[in-house]
């Protein structure tokens, strides 16, 4: 789960159908794309899920629109794009939202995580 | 997939931990909590994945702040939202976002879908 910071902030939700067997270097570009995003200015933190239908749902959160931007020219990024468009997905959709509002509930059982 | 209006619309973004064994009455209350959602003014769609980890992501899509804000108060989401707390959920985020951009892509292979 992602850390909560105080909006406004910038989330893009990018909704995915994986194609049904073609694996050909998926989770470890996967893997590295949260890796290299991870190093980009702006950079507030991701959450993903993907079930067993092959939809998955991964969200990644922005200081600003500026900050998206940058990341899309990535030019790592750019490729892994290209293989996704190529191999991994049949089809995708993307959006950019504003975070006006945000708040966390976590169960009262003595577990600790200052980002819940 | 959910739809893809004209932007902007809102998005509410709901990431969750799923207790580890706590079923009592999980999936058919996720699937009445779809439909009644679907029922309500200014829905305009869902779309969601859990992972084998438990942790989902759900992201539900409004016309307005005013028409999350009714659906917030529906009798029955209620109700719903307090099993959420005392028995499916470990810990939750939730963030309203204002969608400004969104696209979609689609593999061309002949596969038809208005939706995507």
């Amino acid at each position: 789960m992602s850390p909560l910071p105080e909006p406004p902030y910038y989330a893009v939700i990018f909704t995915s159908q994986r194609t049904p067997a073609d694996e050909s270097g998926y989770g470890g570009a996967a893997d590295r794309m949260l890796e290299l995003a991870a190093e980009q200015p702006g950079y507030l933190g991701v959450e993903g899920a993907r079930g067993d239908d092959g939809l998955g749902i991964t969200v990644s959160y922005w200081r600003s629109p500026d900050d998206i931007a940058a990341w899309r020219r990535n030019a790592e990024h750019r490729i892994a794009r290209d293989h996704g468009r190529s191999d991994w997905y049949s089809r995708y959709t993307l959006r950019v939202a504003k975070v006006e509002r945000a708040y966390a509930w976590q169960r009262d059982d003595g577990l600790k995580d200052p980002q819940a």
